[in-house]
């Protein structure tokens, strides 16, 4: 496993990817071409058949370095895993399998995220008997790919949170380019981004935009 | 864990649960005094920490020689058992897991039954690369709990399918009382019951009845 680069940080939308006509598998390779250095890989709807073959794709296709995780089904993760794919961990949610139990079921060695909004949530992952190795803080924005996500905290609202975060940590939700700016010199460890590349007509390009501006490169 | 005794196997409704006003765990107890020899703990709806809550639940309050399985969440089963709950086993479909993977993730003293319905389902099954204790032959009747199940067999549509089997199977879809009797002496190594029993006004007098069908007792 690289070491976890999660400056940026691709969440895939399957709906969003079929809607701009391009295979989510296609989609995230072109991505991390444009600097992706993360994917999470998130499935809400389909079967876990058809999860696990879109992680199995995915892996693929995506150059070593980049760090591919599976979004709260731990056994999608370590069925991939005992596929031989190179998959590096899981991102859970507040209401997935509790972090101390998916920790010994993954062992010490994979990545395991965690989403944490609330202050108690950001220092209760730091302190949680389980590793966590990173926690994405939502939202920045309010968006329509989560209608249950808390409220939206803005630019400065992220910021804050971030400083509260003893773990590495990536904001999430509704990420514009222009916040890339804006949430530079943070302490945020990274940007995650869902829409902003799975519906953008070219993902490739998308991703390089938002690498420059949170790299503040030309 | 007890010999598998599929005889009257019941799969769990929720939302069925909560129609009849009875919390899923005491009704689940309330079926297995009546004669309910297996649990499938099915959850299409919550997120995976309701779901192993649910599942920890169960296991608290059901007898030992009671099987209880979980549907499709390698990962909720992994981490019930991980936390100590007298757990089996899982239960996948065909557009759940790969049965294989789902073996080696499981280890080989877990149990694993698969969802069957065509013949060469059936056959799949039996000559798997990994061990399937039983099947599920489905749907002897269309029902409003699985819109998207297969057609509907019949009586003697069933019993010719469970013919077919070289594996325990147990009938499901729509399976009441009256049917019971005209599966009887059969192939079938048992019949599962979703609504018939979780939406029943007394879910303990119901697994009786479908206890003394089943077994031709008075």
């Amino acid at each position: 496993m690289s070491a976890l680069d999660l400056s940026l940080y691709l969440v895939t939308d399957a709906v969003a990817a079929s809607r701009a006509g391009l295979p989510l598998p296609e989609l995230v390779r072109a991505a991390t071409e444009g600097g992706v250095t993360a994917v999470q890989v998130r499935e809400k709807h389909e079967p876990a058949a058809v999860f696990l073959r879109t992680v199995l794709e995915i892996a693929d296709v995506i150059p070593h370095h980049v760090t591919l995780l599976v979004n709260d089904r731990v056994d999608v993760y370590l069925a991939a895993r005992e596929l031989g794919a190179r998959v590096s961990g899981v991102h859970l949610g507040q209401r997935d399998l509790p972090v101390e139990t998916t920790r010994r079921i993954i062992g010490p060695d994979a990545v395991l995220g965690l989403s944490a909004a609330h202050p108690d949530q950001i220092a209760a992952a730091a302190t949680s008997s389980a590793h966590v190795d990173y926690i994405g803080i939502g939202v920045l924005r309010a968006t329509d790919t989560k209608p249950d996500a808390p409220p939206p905290l803005g630019i400065d609202g992220m910021r804050a949170r971030a400083q509260l975060s003893a773990l590495p940590a990536v904001a999430i939700g509704g990420v514009k380019v222009d916040d890339a700016h804006g949430l530079r010199g943070s302490a945020l460890a990274g940007i995650a981004v869902v829409s902003g590349i799975c519906a953008a007509p070219d993902p490739a390009r998308a991703a390089a935009e938002y690498r420059r501006a949170w790299t503040g490169g030309a």
